[in-house]
């Protein structure tokens, strides 16, 4: 990432010279999506174009220039910070909001009959390209996708990360890279497959039990992988697989070609042949490498299935990592406690602080998302980050709230816990105590196995839907295992599409983080991992339920117990019952007697 | 529909004959669904082809003909029925399972290539048609769909009926049908469309302001409906409109034309010209008759969501209609209960009583479906109906299940309540106190406007996944006014598509009616109509909540209190004291004092 702000005359220039491209190849507009061969979450460097080119430093955010316009479309999470960024870029912001229109149809209503339209395929999911050229053909225009303009202007782009890829080992990695083949090859034969093209890091390093560091908080690396009924081909740049490494894969009958040979390894697959892929997680870009005579067979990459469903054996390591990471919390809370009001706390010390402690952890690898530190009014952001150049200062009165998570060899792990500083209000407790009733409505639940992921969100809500309260964001996503902290299929999220791939399984983990904002006020969100367990079977079908495995207090100095049942308060004070007995043996002194208080019943 | 059940003899030499037919017109494989030209709910005798060829008589079943196989698909609810009536037939149950391959996949299966499917387009969705056409398009396979192979052999095929046409007038039509139109028509302009053609008898009914008798219990008639930018033609057969109504449709710009004249009407439409359908709900036969250059809008009816949207004065209407459905109820229950015990009484008989209740009401019209009266293992199937040859006599312990509905001028209702007959068991009163936790647990709820119906299931379903316990079919459908008492496009059930057009908006009568059952052992359901009403706007949004318009008494010697919550048990006693409030001044004597009893608080 561009550690300097762009300046707004370096992007004039950017913009006059990408308009002489695209009149060069005759493009009437271009689309710049946030994305990468990948289709990533966190983007390296190299395919920080849009970047690049806006001076928008958002990490989600669509382009789109023609001659005579230049808009950037964001989401309401972006909207201050890109308004602040692009000022004087003659890039408008162009407001992006649920169901309504975005760049691609605006694109398809804007371009003149005949006329074209270039995005970089390379970096444009297989079905988001074919959405967009339906789009555009409607009204006969053409969609290049073979041309990525901006290397043709952006000569000092940043060098593909080479960060060194290795094993996820024993104990922690509980299923050899050659089984987990053999059930991905056996998924290729029920499907008539005889190649599976995987472009997604997290599926290539599940499936292969590698990890790296390329992109930020995802422990992954940038490659490619072409699995045959008998060949597997890892496609990564040469110096980050050392010999030793390099000596394991061959043994498990891993080939290793470099990064950039993946396109002529796709044109090399044989006319005829039947290609594994999935549309969404691959690049048409790539897919435009393979001869006309190819057939895909096009579904969920079988990875992600697997990888979602995790097994005993795995979560026996989970649930110590959520100690580990309970125990972090405690120690970290403990230091807090004892400083704030005696010392100046920003949010950004709270990020080191709390950093610091999960470092001193066992298997602790790295963080698993940015830490999210938000004092009252930062808190209504969802996606607030505290920064060096503009953080608050915990003092006064209200909320804080925390939103961080730990990579660890043995599980992944992402939580939020509300902090009340000074005395909140009672309508701050009031919003603390309803999204909390959320967190437990769902965690309670038990449900048919099968069941749509996005049909049980309505749980959650209900508590908060009875005083019209509601919040923009998902209830639930799924969560890796030392992995990604946000993976699928899964999603508890009523504003997600129902789609028969979201079925709730045995072994998934989901966060349950229901939550309230108030604008420039303060914002509310309580967050757990969950595993979803057996909880029987019956004459009328097989049901699952949740074990909670986040072990962290919740603080019940934010609530009106009065609001809460008899049920609920039993729920609470049996979950802090159960973190004080799984993380009493990782804490002493100070830290332990933080533990006792803060999980006393009420 | 056919008084004597159909010989097995009969049906032997009526597949010989069909199957002779198809040798004759080239076709292999003979597709007979349940439907008509209208894709009712409810079909007319002369479209029950099926029950005339395979001898099943339930009301839905798709039958497939080969040369050497006949089989017919039927869910769970009919297996019973049908291995009865097909016994001898050589028509074989094929027993349908939600998620498992129809009979469309097995058409396209095991049709040998370059073979032949035929299937009456004039009965089948445009919808339906295509995905048919392209599964066997993949195998090379035809679908024929321009013949009705039936007519060669159904020489005593029922004629159409001619009940005659009626207006739905004013004080319960609130809306006038010039003013009905224009919104159409406002739609129509929306969307581009030159024309709009609808074969859906609901839709026209509401539409124009008539209602009809033509099949059971939905107030219809048959006919089509031509709506042009300043014409509208109705396609009915000319004896069922009397001159006088006939002049008052003249008077409203509408064109009579016969019914028979659909086809010509369609193919007179001029080149070029953009026709707006629904294709899930005009026939594929009917589309057929278009020119080749009129393109089609398609997209659901706009009457489909005016219609699902009532009033503030249709509610008013609903609200007595609601009243008087209740009174019946009652008096119906005081002559059962000092009945029962006393004289025989068996399912028919509550069916008699019940309906004579209802007719004694004002603006009663007809019932809204076939009573549901259920003892014990009866009512453990959701679509049971007593008959004359075959009934359970009420005697002994266990649970009564009344599901029934009534049409009034002014409203459409529908009700489930258990009865304790004897002293029913601890389980029986679980299962019905969790089925009532699910009603009020929906009841209650608020939620945000236009979320996906589909999506609120869980709130209901909750209570009893709590307890393993689900069951098959939805939780609500929506309900028409003084129309059918299913309607779309709203439906609250996790087994269907969350798709846009369910999406909740204000005035949408839905049911609430949760269930258990156990075979062979006994059914609960508790249903009441409920009305999207504004909750009320915040900064969230705004939101909606339901009124609860079905009024009577839930028989609490069914429940158990101790499982009912403070709220829960609060929800009821102020349910039963507007029951009583609202239909005391209807109710005298014996009536009154039953209502009195069964409505007292626990």
């Amino acid at each position: 990432m561009n550690s300097q702000p762009t300046t707004q005359d370096a992007v004039s220039v950017r913009l006059v010279q990408m308009r002489e491209v695209m009149k060069r190849e005759g493009v009437d507009a271009l689309l710049v999506p946030s994305a990468d061969p990948h289709l990533s979450e966190y983007l390296p460097g190299y395919w920080q174009g849009r970047q690049w080119l806006s001076g928008f430093q958002g990490s989600v955010g669509t382009l789109v220039l023609t001659a005579d316009f230049a808009g950037l479309w964001a989401d309401s999470r972006y909207w201050e910070q890109a308004e602040k960024e692009l000022a004087g870029s003659g890039i408008e912001l162009v407001k992006l909001l649920p169901g309504q229109p975005g760049p691609l149809d605006w694109l398809a209503e804007q371009t003149p009959a005949g006329g074209a339209v270039a995005v970089d395929g390379a970096v444009m999911a297989v079905a988001s390209a074919r959405q967009l050229g339906a789009k555009l053909a409607a009204r006969d225009v053409r969609l290049v996708t073979d041309k990525d303009l901006l290397a043709q202007i952006w000569h000092d782009r940043p060098a593909l990360p080479l960060n060194p890829v290795y094993e996820h080992l024993p104990p922690q990695a509980t299923v050899s890279r050659a089984d987990k083949l053999a059930a991905v090859r056996q998924a290729m034969q029920e499907k008539g497959a005889d190649w599976h093209f995987l472009a997604t890091l997290d599926d290539i390093a599940w499936l292969l039990n590698l990890r790296g560091s390329d992109v930020s908080y995802n422990p992954v690396f940038v490659a490619f992988a072409l699995i045959g009924r008998a060949s597997a081909t890892l496609f990564v740049a040469p110096s980050k697989v050392d010999a030793s490494l390099r000596g394991v894969l061959a043994a498990d009958g891993i080939e290793l070609r470099d990064y950039v040979e993946v396109g002529g390894a796709l044109a090399a697959i044989e006319p005829g042949a039947r290609v594994l892929v999935d549309p969404a997680r691959v690049t048409s870009g790539l897919l435009d490498n393979l001869a006309g005579e190819v057939q895909l067979v096009e579904a969920i990459n079988p990875s992600t299935f697997a990888k979602s469903r995790k097994s005993e054996a795995d979560l026996a390591h989970i649930r110590r990592a959520m100690e580990q990471d309970g125990a972090a919390l405690c120690e970290f809370f403990t230091w807090f406690e004892s400083a704030v009001g005696q010392e100046t706390i920003t949010e950004v010390d709270i990020d080191l602080h709390l950093s610091a402690a999960r470092a001193r952890r066992p298997d602790f690898v790295s963080l698993s998302f940015a830490t999210i530190a938000a004092f009252n009014g930062n808190g209504a952001m969802p996606h607030y980050r505290a920064t060096d150049e503009s953080h608050a200062v915990i003092e006064g009165d209200g909320l804080l709230l925390i939103d961080s998570g730990g990579q660890y060899l043995g599980g992944t792990t992402d939580v939020t816990r509300m902090v009340p500083i000074g005395s909140p209000t009672l309508e701050q407790k009031q919003d603390c105590t309803r999204v909390l009733k959320g967190v437990i409505a769902l965690s309670r639940a038990r449900f048919p196995r099968g069941i749509l992921s996005p049909l049980l969100d309505a749980i959650a809500r209900a508590p908060l839907w009875a005083e019209h309260v509601d919040y923009g964001h998902g209830t639930g996503h799924g969560v890796g295992y030392f992995m990604n902290v946000h993976e699928g299929p899964q999603v508890i999220a009523y504003q997600a599409a129902a789609a028969p791939q979201t079925a709730m399984q045995a072994g998934m983990i989901t966060s349950i983080e229901p939550g309230t904002y108030r604008p420039g006020q303060w914002g509310v969100r309580i967050e757990n991992l969950v595993f979803n367990r057996e909880s029987g079977k019956s004459a009328f079908g097989d049901f699952l339920e949740f074990e909670t495995l986040t072990l962290c207090p919740i603080d019940t100095r934010c609530l009106l117990p009065a609001l809460l049942s008899v049920d609920e308060r039993e729920w609470l004070n049996t979950y802090h019952a159960t973190v004080r007995a799984r993380l009493s043996p990782l804490l002493s002194g100070a830290a332990l007697a933080w533990l006792d208080t803060r999980t006393a019943a009420i």
